[in-house]
């Protein structure tokens, strides 16, 4: 399964003193746009070509709060759904094994707006993952 | 019903043009709590005494993406789930009545970790809406 | 002299219970582009052609901390510096009149990453300001 | 000299395709927080108790734009001034060794809001760098 190391950093911390909800969403993208990168996709370079994997769905399960100075592993797991859809499903987990935060996105691949297929690295990708 | 009027600023806008994803949280987070303020609940002054409002489940179906200046309103609509959960209905909504994110988020207030009883304004805000 | 109202949102509050001081810059520069858009200049539009006004310099003078919910007035006065360069002078002030940041940003407009002559309706504005 | 290694993420980009000028004081923080960390200095920790090392000015000159996924290190090289401030150089240098931000930063120690004798952990590490 792919996955990424990251540690908390204290800007991302909030009043409360733990990581502020929307940074999971920071943390959760940097690890699919590494996932797609691994698969040759690369995200800045196909949006200036007009083609985006827009988020149309993000489901977050916060289990437990990181705090300053926290280790952990985001992961990402990849499902196909038809040929324009990619859902991920993805995991905060700190360095103790703690799940901190269970998500699910679903992204559409797009072109100029519209839905358009999935590049094919990641199509390759899919496949690979099923059989 | 509670809203907020809020516009896009170009810092919150990313590669693709547009609000990123996780900003959008920024924006529900900061109608809900402009939401509680007005019910005398002021999250700064609970965070010293170790009451929070922790968030355990957020879910949004994005629907267009918000694009540089494009002014909109954050509503809020809150459902009571039992005496320690607040469950939040939220929309943002573009000027020109363009339903851009759907979402709905799930608090469970917590005095030092463990859950409590919501806050007594916050009830009765309940209550009031109920009747 | 041109100003903004803002207030300060929660999730812009870090660990310190204040504003996180590097959220002033994104205050700062949402002043700037507000204020670059009255003179007719859009810079989510100048990007898409390659033309971009690049911060050089910033200097910032903390002198007191915003707070939560907090409103105040960002300022901005621009200042020519030849055919390329504008410095902005811009002040953070609480609304009770407090001085809470003293700023100066130093920007170089570019095309296709060289600098290049600032925009017509920006060099009006700067001889508007000197005459 | 004290770094840390650091990699540009794709939501730390803006319109402009390149990091946004405020999230270079992230990267900043980020690296001062670490060496104090090292010093035996928990900021996290510190703030629970009233005591802040309060930044009171900044300068940041930028010599190029990081891109999406460049890699970089950030420096910091401290410097005594009296017993409450602390100057902190910093250098964000891509992986290359192109200097990419030169930047200085002032801090004040306080507790309860007034100046404060620096920790004393932080006062060695002054001296050592001193002798």
């Amino acid at each position: 399964m792919f996955q990424v190391s990251m540690q908390v950093r204290d800007y991302e911390c909030d009043l409360q003193g733990v990581v502020n909800n929307a940074v999971y969403q920071n943390y959760l993208e940097h690890a699919r746009h590494a996932f797609l990168h691994e698969q040759g996709i690369d995200f800045a370079a196909l949006a200036t070509e007009g083609v985006h994997l827009m988020l149309i769905r993000a489901e977050l399960d916060y289990k437990a709060p990181l705090k300053p100075n926290d280790r952990f592993e985001v992961t990402v797991r990849m499902v196909a759904e038809g040929r324009t859809k990619a859902v991920f499903e993805q995991q905060i987990v700190r360095d103790d094994g703690k799940l901190m935060v269970d998500a699910r996105t679903i992204g559409v691949n797009t072109r100029n707006g519209r839905p358009a297929r999935l590049p094919e690295s990641l199509t390759a990708a899919f496949d690979e993952a099923k059989s």
